[in-house]
């Protein structure tokens, strides 16, 4: 066995090569072996670019692969929780992307299967790797606002991913929001215990007709009695819009970034900033920085900083979201027994305009 | 009668003195007739100061004066309506402080007062003088941003004001979140159709023995399925914070600023700024450039720019935000037929902590 | 006499009015007497507007007479140095535009006069009085950024003068730099030692016809080894930009501010903020600032903040800066017996291009 | 012969490895063949991490392999020429860390190599690849903001190197400022005609007794009548500074950026920002594109964006500026012969302060 992990890449799409581009350059963590993707060409693709020796289509038998000691799950959402099941009953390491799965059920069965084999599974919310959230939780924990009691957390995206997405991607709240979610509670430190959920479908008739929303604000309570607001859009016009403000009794933490380039333009007109398009942009570095905590984890033998338990939880308060949008009214949450009833078309219970 | 109108101010406390400073500087645009305060010191100083040649402590008296054409009315909440049926039965404009009154039914008084003597009433919502606001109104207006979407409105005060002022306030949202009220309803032009409220007691013990809340979250629904969210603090804890953004089809409007002083001092701690203090600074322009609108459209002869009506929308809002909070759940607004219960104790039904 | 001192304003052009405005609303800190204007109808229709009893075009007289404690001079450059000597021979106060005069030789002349009346003299350097400035000078004497080592002084117009102007203004040091001369040698709180120029005539045919330059970079070495730069232009393109960097030997204070309106404005084009066009918006309340701090001296019986000395050694740079242009080469300066050589022409050895 | 070039890196210093890890995420670019440093160690521990088949102490040797297409020559500055002259003979295609040398006969001898072997020569100015730069070029080459007047270019280092380097760095101008010159003839399109330089050594002792100077201020004229400043400190206290703003008749291109993690800190003692420390973080995707721009030059058998002949220009620059402050004069540039009087003791002219 290698003194670094032997790691395997599943999925070779967009986020899949974002993964492998950042794994090529950390050849002192890792001896990164091998990758698959149903598309053997892009397999074959990746792996001459980035002079990884082993492409496949099997992305399973790469899964139980007696060569590989970890493997990072970037396939399409509707087969993680399987790919997991298999990578644990064979004793895998798992690097996976968001969601775990897209109902609760999968995800708990997921997550057993991991218990059960005593490996490590990491979830990919890179925001908790990105510098400025990091200070923000570091803040936090050190009392540098005081008691926090309001978060402000808005995410937009440029423009609406295509119908085909849409309609597998499990909604606005499990494919999007639950980012917010996951953020919102690590930086409480707390679980909300309370959620209504104002939303709309204005940006497009696919994401109407797929019974989705695209516009929509949730707001939460916690046991602190802080509360919270979570903004989502499908479509800014503008750009790519991630920004957090935390709220204490002493002080505010900020954070978040629009310029890209290092330019302004001053003319009779203005001052001209440019703007970052897309997530691949502002989160370059906490994508890095999430797989050199995934492999330092595997490295010194420690815990992975982001667990099954955090995907789920943040699933559970999607559910939750979903629920308060059907039902019109304020949901309870409960963390450990949470209503199990999928929003199949959760955007039909909206007012029509 | 002089060529400009002869103006009274009723109120010499601090945002009275604002206006009057305000009122002295305008010497071409109206006669500074005469100053009131029930306190005659506090009146007689702002008339020697600002050489104002009456001042009383008959308010009601001035109110009726023949000698006065326009009155300003700065003084306690609790005085508005009573003064503005005065004012208005002798045939004077009036400008009045928000709110109009702190219950409908006082305020329907008040504006069939004025329809009944067929004057002007303007209503102090000074952000819609506010240059960045009305850039915003603009923007909407032409197209800039496409559809509007969503709106996110921000209000914190740098401190909790003194407990004798929470109880007669009229609670947080007769009290302050009626500005965001205001603004949201102009800068949508339209009416919310639905509201939710989520709520906490956290920043004052005074603030929750009067039943009232400090930290809030407003949900709102409008009739063309954009949404909005109004923050709401009685403590930001670093100073004075009013920040709102519009979110179009095609781009975004965010009006706000917090830099104060024009310097920036970098070592190696990092890049500090200042920020505002209190609204005072973030408004000067605004409160002087709405006292020039009132005494543009009497000198005109023309309607004022915010009426009694939107005086009185406001607080319909408010009422509706009270009731959601007493009833935890989202509540339909009917503009023309509010439910008119007030909350007196409006934070009774918080969720304990 | 009056409590407070009996103001005059002599000339009612731009920045007469402004004053004039700002005096207005300082009726607890002075009485606003009379204003002249060689223009009759100037100052008739400012004394209506600001309800000031007395308008004249006789300045002269207005300057002698007893009615009067303190004039303001804000008529044309040529006019200060003998109005100053007419005030100062009747005892009255002063504060006067800057500069003092276009040369040496009247200034000092001007300046024996207010040595020997014993009166008051504060030159309109009104930099001095803005708040970013002001804290700039603080965090420089306490010593926040340790040894000042380089000053950066950037000053820009929108756009040019009119060619009359320009004929009148006495070039570009002495019209515009010499705010930068006055704002340099306070910061440092030493006056420089050596001096050259880079200077070219890019702006406008006038001004090259003017044997005037109006695209400039002046370096300056002061007695501690620190050194400074001055840019100046007659025409940004953009707006008004005034921005001074001091960096010291453990960080740096930097003062300027752009945007205008508080406003952004974000489209698929960036992010756009306006900016501010012109020195009245951006130094608005230094000019009423060091209003206040003139009648404040004179109630409190106190020294200027700025005294006529501080205007002559503005001057004096002016002068050697001139110098090195003409004679292409670092002048030394000796503040006390300076080489009063008047450029007439001082562009026409500029290098041709 | 490989698809790719096959590119030996020469140095494992700080900047070497910064550019060994560059090229091992460009492996669908180039064969990352081997790197050589003295100190074998060095070597070794790169070539391990990087997983670089060959590593070595003999760099003349690996100048001279038969299995290299290509160097990358990050060594000490005192081997640059004698590198480039080996690797010219050798028919390698040449990237150079700046200065090529330290004297403009060196740099000649090494010109004249690489012309008489007819290989490519790239020196590595790395700021013409940071996108900021590129869209300023770029913003004036499409006259976004006219005829381009005046240049103000500021460089700052957060605090001195160590004794031993400032001794062999050839001083401020051959070392630091020779960035600036280059950026500064590259955003104008033309070469300076007249320069004067003004500069100090108040930052440390060390950098006195090695007769350099610390402070500097350079001012140049261009044959268009533009002008430009040049600021640079071998200290700033807070920071890495670098920053350029280019002024036109119709606008103003600003670059630069000081923050650096994505969070604002909201406090009662103000904003605070963070800043960026070092040239590393400033220019991180500077280093990676300049090396892409090589690669790709080779590949595709096109010519290399940054010539021996701007390395060249930017040092007779630098030899202009010491004569101007050895000479206490503007010095006139003529770029095809140079005055070659080398500064050894270039600050021993300073004014005493």
């Amino acid at each position: 066995m290698s003194a670094v992990p032997r790691v395997a890449l599943i999925g070779c799409g967009r986020i899949g090569q974002l993964h492998a581009r950042n794994l090529a350059a950390m050849r002192d963590m890792c001896e990164f072996a091998a990758v698959a993707d149903w598309n053997l060409e892009a397999a074959e693709t990746a792996a001459r670019l980035l002079d990884v020796p082993h492409a496949t289509s099997a992305s399973e038998d790469l899964l139980a692969s007696p060569d590989v000691d970890a493997v990072i799950i970037a396939s399409s959402t509707d087969t993680h929780a399987r790919f997991i099941e298999i990578a644990a009953r064979h004793g895998k390491d798992i690097f996976t992307e968001k969601p775990i799965a897209l109902d609760i059920e999968a995800t708990e069965r997921a997550l057993e299967a991991v218990a059960d084999a005593g490996v490590r599974l990491q979830v990919g919310f890179q925001r908790r790797f990105d510098s400025g959230y990091i200070a923000a939780r570091e803040g936090i924990e050190q009392g540098e606002i005081g008691n926090v009691e309001m978060i402000r957390d808005a995410m937009r995206d440029p423009s609406p991913p295509p119908p085909e997405y849409i309609r597998q991607s499990g909604g606005l709240y499990r494919d999007m929001a639950i980012h917010n979610f996951d953020s919102v509670r690590w930086l409480m430190g707390e679980d909300p215990v309370e959620i209504y959920t104002t939303a709309s479908a204005l940006v497009s008739e696919d994401i109407r007709e797929a019974h989705d929303v695209d516009t929509s604000i949730v707001t939460m309570r916690f046991p602190s009695g802080a509360i919270a607001s979570i903004e989502n859009s499908r479509r800014s016009g503008f750009g790519y819009d991630v920004r957090t403000e935390i709220f204490g009794s002493t002080g505010a933490l900020m954070v978040g970034e629009y310029r890209y380039t290092p330019i302004r333009r001053f003319s009779s007109a203005g001052v001209l900033e440019d703007h970052q398009y897309f997530f691949l942009e502002r989160f370059r570095d906490a994508y890095r920085n999430e797989m050199v905590s995934f492999l330092t984890a595997l490295i010194n033998d420690t815990d992975v900083p982001v667990s099954g338990a955090d995907g789920r939880a943040a699933l559970v308060i999607a559910y939750a979201a979903e629920q308060s949008l059907r039902e019109h009214r304020p949901i309870a949450i409960d963390m450990k027994e949470p209503d199990r009833a999928r929003s199949e078309h959760h955007a039909d219970s909206l007012p029509t305009s």
